[in-house]
Parts: C-alpha cells; structure tokens; sequence
C-alpha cells in the first residue's frame, strides 16, 4: 500500500468509523510534529463528512526538551490556563476528537533529569479526562507509522525495512487488510460486545491474575460492567476509543487491589519514556511499591502525581485472538500494546463503565498509565461474592 | 552566517531587543509549520531570560487549503471561540509575544476560490488587535529566511543562491551585519524618535500624498502623536513591535480622507495573496472605490468585511534612508515592504498613538492591512489648520 493510500484509509477508519464524525461538528486533532501530511488527510475527510471546523494541535517534544533543559525548576508543572478551558471548551461545543499516536522522534527526551521530566506532564492535559468521562465528545485514537517509530520497534532493520514493516503491522492490526475494514471492524466489535455480556452475566465481584510474579486482586464495583470496544455519548453517537481496539474493560473498585503484580510488556509514558519490569505492590487498593529495572522513578512520580494516581482507574482483558498480541513485536506505544494482551491502569477511570450510584466510588486522576499484565502464562480468574471461582482466560484462551 | 548562528542572533533580537522578555512570562510565539528550529532556538532563549512557559502555535497554510478546498461555503468565517479566549487570557496574563513572519509555502493557497479564501481570515484572530491595544503586552514580529520565501523573492536565482541572497538581506535590515546590533538598533530607534518628535512639533491637522496616481489628503486627530519604532506597554515595559523598523507612525481620523492613491508596492495579505497595482479612492473617510490589476476581488473582501475595514487605521512615513527601501528589493511580506516607503493601512488603529480624548474616534476592525504608497516621486506635505503647507518628503528625503 502506497503512503497515500494507506493516509487516506486510516483517515477514513478515523473520520467515519473511530470517531465518528458528525456533520456541523468542530473536530480536534491531535498528532505530533511530522504528521502534517496525515493530519491534512483527516481534514480532509472530516470536511468532505461535514465537518464544521478542524482545529488542529501539534506537539513537539523537541520543544518540550528545550523546556526541560532550561526552564526553571519551579515553573515546570505550569501548564496555561486556556489549554485546560480549550478542552472545556470543545466539550461544551460536542465536538469529535481524533487523536494520532505516533511518535516521530521517539529518543527526543533521551537523556533528561527525570524528575525534572516528570514534573512536565505535557502534552497530556487533564480536562480531556473529565471532557471523556462526561461523554459529551465522540473520539477515537488511532496509530500512523513513522521511520522513528519504526527504527524503535525494529531496531535490527534498515529504515526501509523497518518502515515498511510497521506499516504492514499497522494495515494487518487496523485490518485494513480485509475487503472491508468497516465491516471487520463492526463483526470484532460484535464479538467484543459477546464476550462483555457474558462477563456481566456472571455478576463477579472481584478478579485475581496469576503468573510469574503476579497475584493480583482487584474488587470490582457492584455495578461494574465490561465494555467492548463500542462506546457511546450521551446525545448517542457511537464510536471506537481505540483504532485498533481488542479490549474489554471495566472500572474497579479504586479501595480493593491486593497482591502483586509484574508487567509482561514494556510500557511507554506519555514523554516517549520506557518503563521496564515493572513491579507493583497493592495494599487497600493503593500502590505501596513501585519498582521496575528501567524507568522506576518516574513511575513512581507519576503515581505521587495526585490522591488517585496510585488507585486503579481500569482493568482490562484481551484474549489470545488479539491480532497485535499475535504480531509478538512490542511498539513502544501504549494504544498497540494495551490491546495485545490483558492490563491494568492507574488513575482516572472511566465513567461508562458504572451506574450513576457508583460514579462517586471510581478513581479520578489526572493520569491514565496503562501497563500490561496478562499473557499466556497469566491465569484470570473470576470470583463472585458467594465465593465461586471461575476460569476466565487460561492460556491466553476465552473460558467463557 | 551559518544557519545555526542566524537563528541564535535574530532569536536574541526577538526575545531580549524586540519583545523585550521578562523573568516569569509567559512568551507566546507564533510561526508557519516548517519554523520549528527557530521557534526553538526562541524558546531555549526565552526560558534562559527567565521565562515561565513558551506557548507555540504554528499555521499550516496546507491545511487551510483543504479546509478552503472542502468546507461548506457557509462555515468558512467560523472561529472557534477559544482562540480569542486565549488570545484575551494572554493579555490578562501580561504575556510577550514574538511572532515570526516567514512563509514557508507561499504558493500553499495558490488558486482557490478569491470569495471563498475571503471568508477565512484565519490565522488572523481579530482579538490580537484589541490585546496589543490594551497594551498589556510587549510584543515584537520579525523574519526569517525560508526557501520557500527565497523563491518568491528571486525567482531568477537557483535555490542556494536565493537562499542567501534573502539570509543576506535579512542579516543586513536586522542589522546583524553591525558590530553590535542591539546598539545599532538603539540608535536607530532614536533617530526615528527623533523624526516623530519634529512631527509632533508641527501640530499637522492633515497629511497631503501626491504623485503618479495618488492626490490623497488624510485628516489627523486633535490628539495623533507620531510613533516610532518603540512602543511602551501599560506597565512601563520599551519594546520594539516591529524588527526592522524605519517608520514613524500614527492614529488618523477615520472620517477624513478625500482623493484617490496607487500603491508602490505589491501587498500580501494574511493569507499570501497577492494583490497588484492596488487604486483606492477615499470619500468622506471612506474607501469607495477599490480597484486592483491582480487580487482586486480579494482586496474588496477584506475591505467589506466590518464597518472599519474600508477606513484608516494608520499612516506612516518612511524615508529613503531605509535600508528596507534601498535594497529595492520586493519582499511580498508586509513587516519589510512596509518598512520600505511610506504607508497607510486600513482597519483597526493603535490606541498608543491618540489621547485618551480621541481613543473613542480610533478606527475599529477586525482586519489591518497596510499597502505602500510612499517613494522617491511622491511628495509628502503636512498641512495645519491654519492652511500652512509643510513639505515633509521631497524625493524620499526629510524636509523637517
């Protein structure tokens, strides 16, 4: 597929399918510096869907560099008040939200004082969060390859090779390698959905994952439910938060994790920094211990960020079936290695996944830090309140 | 010059000279995609002078293409509302500004419809003219060499060589080409403070232009002041609006202008348009009739486009001891060529420039378009309201 092609049909995907653009609506994107061309695609599909309005924002994280190398100390953590009221502002309006995750220059904050890193949380803003969970905006999120994106994935191939593979993972993943992507993506949608009736049929109260190095409890709330892929606003529109999506997740109950955990990925903060073996310990739902052999301080500064920062805001499951599980690469990139197998997020939770009684128990934050701990060696296993214990994934296999 | 230490040097100039930054504020810099190293080096030179945060926005002429291209006709003057508010919350803030004028891409809007391009004033944000009003910011636009614009300028040069004819050019008007440019700005400015002051001392009611195809006579408010060069914002702090300046300039009366004027220069609106042998006649303040060889339609847009669009907001004279001016060279860019000869503009005027008296006499608009009418064969006259007739410009040159 050439460049363009593949431009225009991941615009498509995001425009018609992920986000789900409406006609008059003003639609934000999100992309980094070097994305222009893509950026100019889905404007253009947005337009020709109606779109009133595309409001285009770019990060630059060698601009963040310059701040973090030079800014003073306390001036860090600032972030203006209008990029806040923005965010505010495109949720009044009903807009639809496509965000790019691609980094082009993914060794841009190599380097860096940590602590001075972590004290910088752009281009993360926190209103999106509370924008999200009110459900006034229909967004989607969705991948673009990039040669640094590529190099950093397949560091053992030349640019060319690297590229082209990327690519091929992002058509395969997207499934944009089937006649009809929309229609692919509306059947795994569909099966999504199954699997999230099933597992509300079963009423659990709790999960616990067990693997090398993990035995996890996590409570759920009681009116906890799984949700598929498909979410939807509260004027009804449909859409995909995640291009691609394998997932199916709820929101816990931020009082009740206990045990430990080790990531089975590497995962990628918002800098573009790595954090490798990751280790948690919880206790009263809280992360007493964060260790991990790369990237350990600034996770821990990201779960001393706020009150929720350290409380699980998600959990999420992904069966064996995963087309990016399947690829076995890791991408450096929360939304393709999320979606490769079962994870767990500390910080804000998402409001759709409870009832109204519940919404003032689940965990808020001004983080969303994903990392994966499932696999074909980790067991997840259902309980209920009266005790039962069913088998959920076994082998990274569906027992429901 | 190599690339590297221009930019260091005309980022210095912006941020110490031109905006004059101070410890704690924010700086909002502004540029076309394509600008990213300079508007770096900007920010690195910012945030050693102290600055709090450096807030970038760039302006992809690409992506207004495709909006222009695909939009529905009756979308294209919709702004969204948080760019004025952010535009206001930078003033409240008492932020610098530095915006950097250099198109990357001038032939980007090459061939879309005039009417529709028209109806788009973005990047234009109207609020800017009433924040620099307040003057609660201190502010400064310069330029920077790009190839694209290089290529605009010399067409019959290959690109290297038009490249560093433009770097050349620009190096000797921003008078990097001094031994200490910031002092050399320095006495530049006060020559200039110098003329406006002679000025002052006439007590001029009208200002009379005349040459090949222009008998214009402009009416002076009681209170309009002659401004050079150095503005001075509401807390006291001197900066340099525009880098290079040569003029001197002011607030006239907006009901009094009578005759007809030719430009001298082709003007380059917002948008990079360009519009060519422009002819204006002013009745009663007015522009009644607005006639042009090329972008007439374009012009006549901009002139409709709020009751002060089609009255003056400024006039100012330059003389032929502009270095801008004796390159000779047309530059398509407002911030030289009008530093080049004499000039009027229509639309919004600067408050600086009249007593508190007059301020509600100003003119008022969302747009502010200058275009060229002074040179060596235009004679410039001032005329009092006791019908003296001062010679101010014979041949280009200072008669006071």
């Amino acid at each position: 597929m050439t460049a363009s092609a593949l431009a225009e049909q991941l615009a498509d995907l995001a425009v018609a399918l992920g986000a789900n653009v409406q006609p008059g609506q003003v639609v934000t994107v999100s992309a980094e510096l070097g994305l222009e061309e893509f950026t100019r695609e889905i404007a253009a599909r947005a337009y020709r869907g109606g779109a009133k309005f595309v409001d285009v924002t770019y990060y630059d994280p060698q601009l963040k560099r310059v701040r973090i190398e030079r800014a003073a100390e306390d001036t860090l953590e600032f972030v203006p008040s209008w990029y806040g009221e923005r965010v505010f502002e495109l949720g009044r309006s009903r807009c639809a939200r496509v965000a790019v995750v691609a980094s082009t220059d993914p060794g841009a904050l190599r380097g860096l004082d940590p602590a001075r890193l972590g004290r910088d949380q752009l281009p993360a803003i926190p209103e999106w969060m509370a924008v999200l969970g009110e459900r006034t905006v229909n967004w989607t999120i969705l991948p673009y390859p990039t040669l640094g994106w590529a190099r950093l994935c397949y560091p053992e191939l030349d640019d060319e090779a690297a590229l082209d593979r990327l690519t091929r993972d992002i058509v395969h993943v997207c499934r944009l390698d089937e006649p009809d992507p929309a229609a692919a993506w509306r059947a795994r949608v569909e099966e999504l959905q199954a699997v999230g009736a099933r597992l509300n049929a079963l009423r659990l109260d709790a999960l616990r994952f067990e693997g090398p190095g993990t035995d996890l409890t996590i409570g759920l709330l009681p009116s906890s439910s799984w949700v598929g892929a498909l979410s939807t606003t509260i004027d009804g529109l449909e859409h995909l938060p995640n291009v691609p999506t394998e997932e199916v997740f709820t929101t816990p109950d931020p009082t009740r994790a206990e045990g430990r955990v080790r990531s089975t990925k590497p995962l990628v903060l918002v800098d573009g920094s790595i954090v490798r073996g990751l280790e948690v310990r919880f206790e009263g739902g809280r992360a007493v211990e964060v260790e991990a052999e790369e990237g350990g301080e600034l996770m821990r500064a990201r779960t001393a960020r706020d009150e929720g920062a350290a409380r699980l805001g998600e959990v999420a499951l992904v069966d064996r079936e995963s087309r990016i599980g399947q690829l076995g690469t890791v991408f450096y990139e929360t939304l393709l290695d999320e979606n490769a197998t079962s994870h767990i997020a500390l910080g804000s939770a998402y409001e759709e996944a409870v009832a109204e009684d519940d919404l003032p128990r689940i965990n808020k934050s001004g983080i969303h830090v994903d990392f994966m701990i499932g696999g074909d060696d980790v067991d997840v296993t259902g309980m209920t309140s009266s005790g039962d214990r069913i088998p959920l994934l076994r082998g990274g296999a569906w027992q429901i």
